[in-house]
């Protein structure tokens, strides 16, 4: 879950689909995730609402995430992460002039439904079937007590 | 904390009332928690804003949940709060033939105030007061160190 | 990383400034952080926005806090945070007759990077350096591999 507060009109809509499909793509290409795990929303702010140390901040983009799917548990990894992140959104920010910082937070993967579904185990064959059919489905094991009883 | 991600217009006023007021009733009828903490946060976002996969999701309501004054810790309650969210949710999303996703994070209870107080402990006489008030107000060991004292 | 929830109108621009402003001074006068640290977004919506136990909330002030630069672990510290933060939104929340509750989050420092850097370590002479810049600049250690070996 992405959130990329943003000056408005930051961002078009051909602008929108290349920054959303090219953060989808370190999802589904690196970690194998299923492409629709990825959201993306863009917080267009008008001037003078974003302020930075006290001043206006209007050339500002501003990206907040939370991973739910993975956890990245060590600092090496997680600086990849960082990484490929600034790598995939410098043609979106740097190379646009704006100025930019990234956080990301993690949440716990027990408190995550998508469609009403819990979703299958990392890197499970479920899991594969979703990202080929880039929508969840019915699962073997998607009942949350059964799924539940792996961790108890 | 609930914000509520959705396409403009998805929900009238009267529907805004029914659906945060059968989220409150969870949290005051199942946990016994003063309905005044129960934040719903309706966001409206235009057609071009979220993208899932890469691609436009107009029709897509996508809930982000931060949970303070309770923690649930096995993953077996925290299944059954999902189930107890996704009924809630179910009249509001999917039989109004919205796709949708929710998660739920946990935040640092010493961390949070309401109307400048400290939330009393959980299930003591205090918070049961600001529960049938429905309002917070003064209670004997609402100073913070007072209070923190009991975690030291 | 503030979010400031507010009705429609409840600031305006010299309000933000000096909330932003006195928000920003906590963080750089007793913690030394570098003032463009302090990001504050504010987050104004129209009456019928948000829900406070299945009741509109339309005098409300909501605020939500990231916290990533520095992490308070005990519980008398982190009553200490609140009090300051509580006395410096006072002006702008308790004064003005809002409602008002705040609560905050602490996400992992290895998931932060500002300006494509990774900040410097709490209090060593680059943080400094950057405070009294009041701006991100190379730091030897910036190297992501090289700063994560300290926590290795």
């Amino acid at each position: 879950m992405w959130q990329i507060y943003a000056p408005e009109g930051a961002y078009g809509t051909a602008d929108r689909k290349a920054f959303s499909e090219v953060i989808t793509d370190v999802y589904a290409d690196l970690c194998g995730l299923p492409r629709f795990y990825v959201v993306v929303v863009f917080e267009e702010r008008p001037a003078g609402t974003i302020w930075v140390g006290g001043e206006p901040a209007d050339n500002f983009v501003r990206v907040v995430i939370d991973h739910i799917a993975r956890q990245v548990d060590t600092p090496a990894l997680r600086d990849l992460t960082m990484e490929m992140f600034e790598a995939t959104m410098e043609p979106f920010v740097k190379d646009r002039g704006f100025e930019w910082e990234i956080h990301i937070d993690e949440t716990p993967i027990e408190f995550w439904r998508t469609q009403g579904f819990v979703p299958p185990p990392a890197e499970s064959e479920h899991e594969k079937r979703w990202a080929a059919d880039n929508a969840a489905s019915e699962w073997q094991g998607q009942d949350a007590h059964v799924w539940s009883d792996q961790f108890a």
